[in-house]
């Protein structure tokens, strides 16, 4: 436990320097202003002991990691009928890419890109309001992490409606393909809602625990899904959870995780610990570059790679 | 241990009566030809014990399963320079799609699509003649599966040569872009014949052994490759080992795993087991569908998954 | 001038029986209900004699028919610099593939693909509000035929927006580009009207007369165009006016004209008429069948195909 | 006559400065040793009076311009059949794409483009040995010229199939999907040959004027094709005869015309003359720079544009 602690406060010494590397999403003001030196650790074992280091404690836009737990919620609600309206592929191209979606029918290929996401917000919905549908997930992120003062950052929801084109233009096209059941900007409106989450390291390390442990929250006792859906929401991570730069983090990294253009991180070691990163400079696939380092030297020094005896 | 064989008899016994399912590949002869019922399944353990059931000693053409072995060759001749040549991200693409490469200046998107394989060959060559290059690939794979009996069918390889026009135009569209080094006919000469090994379930299991054991094959005492390459080339075969379908093998069945169109799969269970399945009928991305079942049945009675605890 | 109305009737007459060919358009309600069995010729030369047929007074919808009229107006406003903000390259694609977008940054590759039209209605709108705007097209479209009965239909208008997720999607994506000016319900506010706009054969032919004849309406005498831009005019037509069949019916017409999903088309051979042909059931380009049929006929045997001596 | 003589000198004169412009082609040393400040322009109109200046008379690569002698051949053997193996659209990407074939099953879009060329190679080999085929378009060319002394640059032609990976890729995609009767090397040995005519301006002029005459070579009497093909071929060289550039050259020139990375460019002005121009500095879409320019200024001189009353 003190190893763990001297690494964890190791990996930030050493890459604290190098913050200023990559790009800060700027698409919208209130992620532009954040500080690119920004650099929080935070990760929580089974018996829930956490380690942490620097901005660990300093809740950030966690933008795209909320794509797991909103997965999560339209699992529980359909089961596995929810994959006959979004795939479980690697797409192959860009995060906001509509290329797929015409040459597919209007399917998006997964739960983590834009397109695909927001399908799971139109599942989510389910015949209630937007209001409702959001109220529904900040809640049940709060029950993940087990912690009430999580909330949206309505700054946040605000401008990703007022920069959106991108995610309009991916939902009205699916709507022309008759793949969203509800109005539109229902539908967007629960999608910029849920982007718009703020958390801090050890709140997403918290909330992501219950996928290192076979689907029970051991902190909790909660059991939020079956162990088989762990396992599986594990999967789609390691397989489509960094966008195009999904096989560069399995090959380097090796954990199922998910990153957000806010710079944050989640990631699982499947038995062994929930983790999650901050740093708000991106590489060019649009994930933390700094982050995603950490989480090569944390596997690395840990052996917790799930590719490795 | 008496146990694993059981498991493995059942599971033959349980879908042995499926095997009729899915299309055999029809595109060269003595592909098409191969009886639909064959079926078989090997385990092998860290110790060396052996787990079989069916037509696990039967040899078949590998096909794309020896793309594993000859990504572990390239890696050793030119280490991680060979990802200059070749990327390590899912296509989103058919595993002979030639789309990308247009769109991507004729780097091929990993090692274990056609045209990525392409480039492994002319890295494999390494100046040598094609048939120097084929000595050392069959030797190769006879010293991973400690088994100087393993070799080429030269039937197969050389209908692969009479039909691989798509081949043809993938390896003359990188030439075209400079992507290649050696001439196109000595390129397909190595690849047309490292498709066409011929190696049972058994020897399948035993060659994939090192994977699982990082690095070392414990039964021969040769380490194969470090530890950390052989955590990379796993990350590679969950992420990009089933085309298409790679995806949906990590969600249902979670193991880092490599098919062929000829009804082979290998698969590796980190610190745990290596094995191969057999069987020709292929799902709709290529893939043994009664030997991806067989995989997912398998993995989930033992727990294997390298997505739970 | 008497041959030519014979020739009229006899093309209308040998056609009629073949009106049930075709798909009529269904995505709205007011198409969908049109009578699949009209048929309309009119032809109108430089004299303004005018040689008309079937149901050549009774007015449709023009839908894509009125992109001519809207390029000829923002050319007015902007000239040349018209061409930063479109393309004049065949699409290779559907009318309304959003993939070329991506592809080329955005920027569409002709005014007569929805796309294209969709930027041309941004520069029509040039700071006006979408009220102004559409009162100037209709205006303009009255000018050109001399007829001030003419008018937007506003219950397609209104179905058009109901319905337009696929225009909202192109709209949006350009928008996410930086590629239109206005808000983005401004311009489909006026994209949805232009394409409403109701006429009948006789009108349309008369509204396109200017392009037979140089750019200047002999029947009134107004110069609409100079005669360079006419001859450029037309030639986008002839490129690019059937979508995805433009080159077809290059072949077998060999006339500039541009066709719309209600079934009309008008034509222009220049220096010697103009002409408009109706008839609801569209070939499988979304062009109508029977009237790209009408004016092969009127092609081979005028001779006015300007691909002959 | 007089006029126009003083008209093509005029051009030349006004141009010949520019021609340092553009970038020759490249990708054969042959092509890339050409003069840049080659430039030369031939008419000749329906009576046989030629109107010439600068190098009109020095034989070059015409490269592409073939493809329209190649087409008209094919035609003639095998009719509108044709068809069936190539398409007649414009393709919306650049001359040597594979994106198109592989997204419609390997048939080409147009005759004009690399990969619906060597379609048309396979049609005119038609069982033959290249031998036969090749000499049969060495002909059928001197036969349109009425000029026995019209032949096929060796050296090129060798350099084409040396360096000539792009279409080995194209030819053998086709092949995959079973677009092609005849061998790949006979085919593209056809191919690389009919691309490496050698004429001068003057000598396409003449090769071209029975489409400038409805199908009948004035000067010699013969019917090379019926009126209504000519035509055809007309139409097809106006929506598909510059690549992706075609659309352009439509707008600016408003002739059909067919052009070559050698630098000639091939045009018609049907009724009225045919015409070609050399200059081998080529614009961002393969096309004469100069050669455009020069044609267009002597469409917009002598009112030729097809588009125009």
């Amino acid at each position: 436990m003190t190893d763990l602690q001297a690494l964890v406060e190791e990996i930030h010494h050493t890459l604290k320097p190098r913050t200023g590397e990559g790009r800060v999403a700027d698409y919208i003001p209130s992620l532009a202003r954040v500080d690119q030196d920004k650099f929080g650790i935070a990760v929580i074992d089974l018996d829930g002991n956490v380690f942490k280091s620097g901005d660990c404690d300093e809740a950030f836009s966690i933008q795209s990691v909320s794509k797991v737990f909103m997965l999560t919620l339209a699992l529980g609600k359909h089961g596995e009928a929810t994959w006959n309206r979004v795939g479980r592929e690697p797409s192959g191209s860009a995060f906001n890419s509509i290329v797929q979606l015409e040459h597919e029918g209007g399917k998006p290929r997964n739960p983590f890109i834009n397109a695909g996401a927001i399908v799971i917000s139109d599942l989510v919905l389910a015949g209630h309001t937007p209001r409702e549908a959001i109220g529904e997930i900040v809640r049940f992120v709060q029950y993940l992490a087990d912690d009430p003062s999580i909330a949206i950052d309505p700054e946040v929801a605000k401008s990703e409606a007022a920069t959106g084109y991108r995610n309009l233009a991916l939902a009205n096209f699916m709507k022309s393909f008759g793949k969203l059941q509800h109005p539109v900007d229902h539908v967007l409106g629960v999608y910029f809602h849920q982007c718009a989450l703020a958390m801090s390291c050890t709140q997403l390390a918290r909330a992501g625990l219950f996928l290192a442990a076979n689907g029970k929250n051991p902190l909790t006792g909660h059991t939020v899904v079956s162990s088989q859906r762990a396992r599986r929401i594990n999967a789609l991570m390691l397989t489509c959870g960094h966008y195009d730069g999904s096989g560069d983090f399995a090959y380097h990294v090796g954990l199922p995780g998910k990153s957000g253009v806010g710079g944050g991180i989640m990631a699982v070691a499947p038995g062994k610990a929930a983790m999650a990163v901050w740093s708000p400079g991106l590489n060019h696939n649009g994930n933390s570059l700094v982050g995603s380092l950490a989480l090569e030297m944390l596997a690395a020094r840990t052996g917790w790679s799930v590719f490795g005896a």
